[in-house]
């Protein structure tokens, strides 16, 4: 039974998300069915995170089983093919330990949002970011992004459907920069509360726009209450790109 | 009756090219019957260039009069509106001299092709950029650009259907960039004959996979024949980006 470890792309809009369930299409449900087609039998995968509807990866990785010895090459090859047509590709494969588990052996997760700013609404990067109609301030953003980084209970930036046992977490890197009309923000910690980093983003763009003071950002943590950080930015500018082990 | 320029971004892939045609939806239909909801008369719409099928902008140029004073502001936000839900913006508007022609008025434009080399399918740049499956150098693409740099007999990189005067064209630019998995080639020129950025980069990439030598570009534009210069690229990942006046 060789276990096998792949990085995942997907474009997250046309899916419920990325587990499965009644509701519409999911990127696992359609890599499981891709497995199946591949190898005749039924395929349970596990995921490092669980994206939401509309979001995107170009670094998830996944990890299962599979009963026969097939090179992790004609794994990749062979997913791709039953991928087909869906937005979803494998970008490697390789051949694990037992041990090594998607979600559990994780130590680092990386997200980056996409914000572009413009009074235009997005035709090429249509889904693909969050289209705000007005500037913003990158540099009151990264000020204010200052506050977020550290040990601290995230409770103001959790849904409220998380599952975590606690709200407290170490967000290592929260870098924001500007290009052109695009802002992006790129999130690093070993792990995420639910919704953590759109809730961070929606509550940067209050900052942005000039409604709160980086300061505030401050006083929305502090507070240890939902109501006090900013609304849930959408989940079209959200990717995960990268999971460290 | 003014006139207005517009620069407009449009997602290629849904339409079967630039040009009003009977065998399916247009960019310019669809700018055309926007218009016609925004003002209630039937606007003749001009572009700067015709793009193919499959094409993208970022930056196309297009010029109309109306027999009302709107203003540029108003234009851009009732286009917008009723382009929904086609991937096609109006980026910026402004009212122009008379003497001002979207086409004829051009004395520079610039493409951007994008191709992504990697063993995986695109799925978040699906339909955006070349996917080419085997790597490609490009300090050799580099060197067989330059080949194709100053005036010259464009003949080799023509389309058939072309309906050029002359296959003589001055190309200023053709930088050739790698960002990891990714090549951007950035042509540009006072025009381009019909295909001729594709055809140049189809035979850039014959370089780039090693079938032939940079020095082959010279021999391709030398032969002044098509059948000499490599395949003509796909249309996913060109753009125009800019025209200028």
């Amino acid at each position: 039974m060789p276990r096998y470890k792949l990085t995942i792309e997907y474009h997250g809009t046309p899916f419920v998300g990325w587990q499965r369930q009644d509701n519409g299409t999911t990127v696992q449900a359609e890599i499981e069915a891709a497995l199946f087609r591949f190898c005749g039998v039924e395929t349970a995968i596990t995921a490092a995170g669980r994206t939401d509807a509309g979001v995107h990866a170009s670094g998830q990785v996944i990890h299962f089983n599979l009963n026969r010895d097939f090179s992790a090459d004609r794994v990749q090859g062979g997913l791709n093919y039953h991928l087909k047509p869906h937005p979803i590709a494998v970008r490697s494969a390789e051949i694990v330990d037992d041990q090594f588990h998607a979600r559990f052996s994780a130590i680092g997760r990386s997200y980056l949002y996409r914000i572009i700013t413009r009074r235009a609404p997005l035709a090429i990067d249509r889904d693909r970011a969050w289209w705000v109609r007005v500037p913003l301030d990158a540099e009151a953003m990264a000020e204010g992004a200052k506050h977020l980084l550290g040990h601290h209970d995230f409770t103001s930036f959790r849904a409220t459907a998380c599952q975590a046992r606690s709200p407290e977490k170490t967000l290592d890197v929260l870098d924001i920069t500007r290009m052109d009309e695009e802002i992006r923000i790129v999130a690093e910690a070993r792990s995420f509360l639910h919704h953590q980093v759109r809730n961070m983003v929606g509550t940067l763009k209050m900052v942005g726009e000039g409604k709160w003071s980086p300061a505030h950002v401050k006083t929305a943590l502090d507070a240890r209450n939902r109501a006090a950080a900013g609304p849930t930015a959408p989940p079209d500018g959200l990717y995960l790109t990268g999971v460290v082990y």
